[in-house]
Parts: structure tokens; C-alpha cells; sequence
């Protein structure tokens, strides 16, 4: 069930970077996007692909996790992703994007999740530092980092308090929780028979 | 497997208009994309539900369809979408949207497909006009609006041409026809060990 793998398809910070993720797994995962929808199917995304331990450290250090976790700066070295999908907008192609890297997140994400993978989903990117590093053309754009690794925290959805307060955090067992709007309160309207 | 599910799940224009759905089916629906992840956490997006066919008239009226077939301007009566989900920002939580609204989508229209629906997404919306039908307040901006119907087309993904034309178009059995790229066209470099 197509529902079951959503809730289970957590935002995870924390990995078993031991647990190796080949490249073929990171070029399946990447087909789910390119099979999924694009804006007036211009299909803009490309994809650099990193599994490689040097390569992986130099991308981590150009990336601020967990905005929200005001003393943990990120995963520690044995809890990094192993793996990265650097997702680049080809300008040539599209200038802008609308949710295209939206669309293509979800399905990789997805994907991971059913291979007993997760990941994170990173927008705050030091752009300029990862395109040299990664030696990325003026024409491919940085709109995402996707991280990925083999999960070693524990999620959980909560209800939004009454104070309506969205930050995630962790309690003293390091699991982490996520307040979730209730149904009722992102439905405006609903027209019926 | 959610790449069957993946490669199955279409943008679809043409359905089976008297197949109704139900508002539980919208729920549903939109309760998948409630537990999909959001940048920030932040959760912005609020929905108006659908499946009334006097308000689904009212909301047909509003969108432009299939911008690449020039001689098609959209379903025809008894195939247009048995229901609708109007997407929106609520701009009191978040003034703009990177990606959310891609993700949601994924999440929405994958649980459609599950359940023998389809869908399109449409960004082509004359927004004053809907939010006029629609009574849409003006802190809540129309994002997208998903068009929701069991399918009554058949639609095949080809490779793209030498030519690179990625439009797609009908044959003369009225059978769609969607151009992708290949994988490695969309592979910049991959890092591995």
C-alpha cells in the first residue's frame, strides 16, 4: 500500500554509513524520477551521483542539517548518509522550476524507503562551495541535495499541539518527532453531491 | 512495487466522467499528501475538495489543457475529471513555496493511481477567476490544481528522438505518446568507490 510507504518514508539525519549503497541502487532510484511527471514534460532535472567516501565528505561539508536542532550541527562521522543525489536544474533546458524537484524527490525518496533505505531532502546548500567541488557547469542550477543512507533514528508523526508549534525535535532518547497538521485543519472546502 | 506503481501512474486527460468519486476518496487523498514531508516542516498547503458536478463545471471553466496538442482544448463533456483538489499556499504560514507542492502532488496522484484513478496536474489556472468560483480568501494562493477521474486513455512512454523533442503528442488511435530522456542524458558524473 502505496499509504503505508508514505508514512513510513521519514525525513532521517542519522545513518549506518557503514552500510554501503551501490551505484546501480543510486541510477534505480534516479529512473523513478526521470519515469515521473515533468512541467510540460521539458524534463530539466539532472543528477550527479556520489557513493564514494571522499567524495561524499566534501559534499557533507557543504551542507547545514536540521534547522530546527539548535545544538546538533549534524550527523556524526559513522552516522553520515552514504550516499548523495545531487539534483541540478539544466537552465538550458528550463530557466526556472516550479515543483518538478518536488515531484522527482518523492518517487526517489520513496524508492529508498522500499529498499529499507531513507533520506533527507536538503535545500540549505553552500551552492557556490558544492559546485566546485563537484566541478558543476554555470548552467546546472543546485536546487537540491538529497542524502541517503540506511536509517538509524526513529521517527514519529505526532499531532500539532494546540499552540501550533511545527518544530520537529528530539527527546531524551533521541527519537525524533515530527507535529503533523490534523486533516481537518488543511481541508478548506469540499464540495459534495 | 512502488516503480510499477511509478511507471504506471500517467498524467492522464481524458476520463471516464461518470465514474464518481467519492469525498472519503478525496480525504484519502489528501491525507497522503498531509504525511508527506515539508520543507522546514512548515505544512502550508490547504485543499479544496471537489467531487460535485456543478462546482466541477464552475472549476473546468478555469484551466487551460495539454498546451502542446494545438488542436485539442481539453475533455470533452462525459470525460472531463469527476473531481478536483484546488492546492494552495496558505501565505500566513509560508509567503512562498520551494518544492512542497511537488511532493504533495507525487503522494496524491500515486494513491490515485493505486486505486485505479489518474490525474493531472495543472498550473495553466486563471487563478482570478477560480478564486472568484472557488470564494478562495486571499491569504490562500492557488498553487495547482490536480484533475482526478478513472482514466479513459491509453498513454505509452517512448524514448526521446535524436531530434530532442520532448512534446508529447496522439497518434492516430488517440493513444498518448510521452518522450523521455534516457538515464544517461540525465546523469551528469557519478562517483563511486
Amino acid at each position: 500500500m502505496i499509504a503505508d510507504l508514505i508514512k513510513a518514508n521519514r525525513t532521517c539525519r542519522r545513518f549506518d554509513e557503514q552500510h554501503r549503497i551501490t551505484p546501480a541502487t543510486l541510477l534505480e532510484l534516479v529512473d523513478l524520477a526521470r519515469l515521473s511527471a515533468s512541467a510540460a514534460n521539458l524534463q530539466p532535472l539532472k543528477y550527479i551521483l556520489s557513493c564514494a567516501p571522499a567524495t561524499n565528505a566534501r559534499i557533507f561539508e557543504c551542507l547545514k542539517w536540521a534547522y530546527y536542532l539548535k545544538n546538533w550541527s549534524g550527523p556524526e562521522p559513522g552516522e553520515r548518509p552514504a550516499a548523495y543525489l545531487v539534483m541540478l536544474n539544466d537552465t538550458r533546458i528550463s530557466k526556472t522550476l516550479d515543483c518538478d524537484h518536488g515531484i522527482a524527490s518523492q518517487s526517489i525518496l520513496l524508492g529508498a524507503r522500499e529498499k529499507g533505505l531513507a533520506g533527507c531532502m536538503l535545500a540549505a546548500v553552500n551552492r557556490p562551495k558544492l559546485s566546485t567541488v563537484l566541478n558543476i557547469p554555470e548552467s546546472l542550477e543546485i536546487k537540491l541535495v538529497l542524502a541517503i543512507g540506511k536509517p538509524k533514528e526513529t521517527i514519529v508523526i505526532d499531532n500539532l499541539n494546540a499552540d501550533g508549534d511545527i518544530r520537529y525535535w528530539r527527546d531524551d532518547d533521541l527519537v525524533h518527532h515530527v507535529p503533523k497538521r490534523r486533516l481537518e485543519d488543511i481541508v478548506v472546502a469540499s464540495y459534495e453531491i
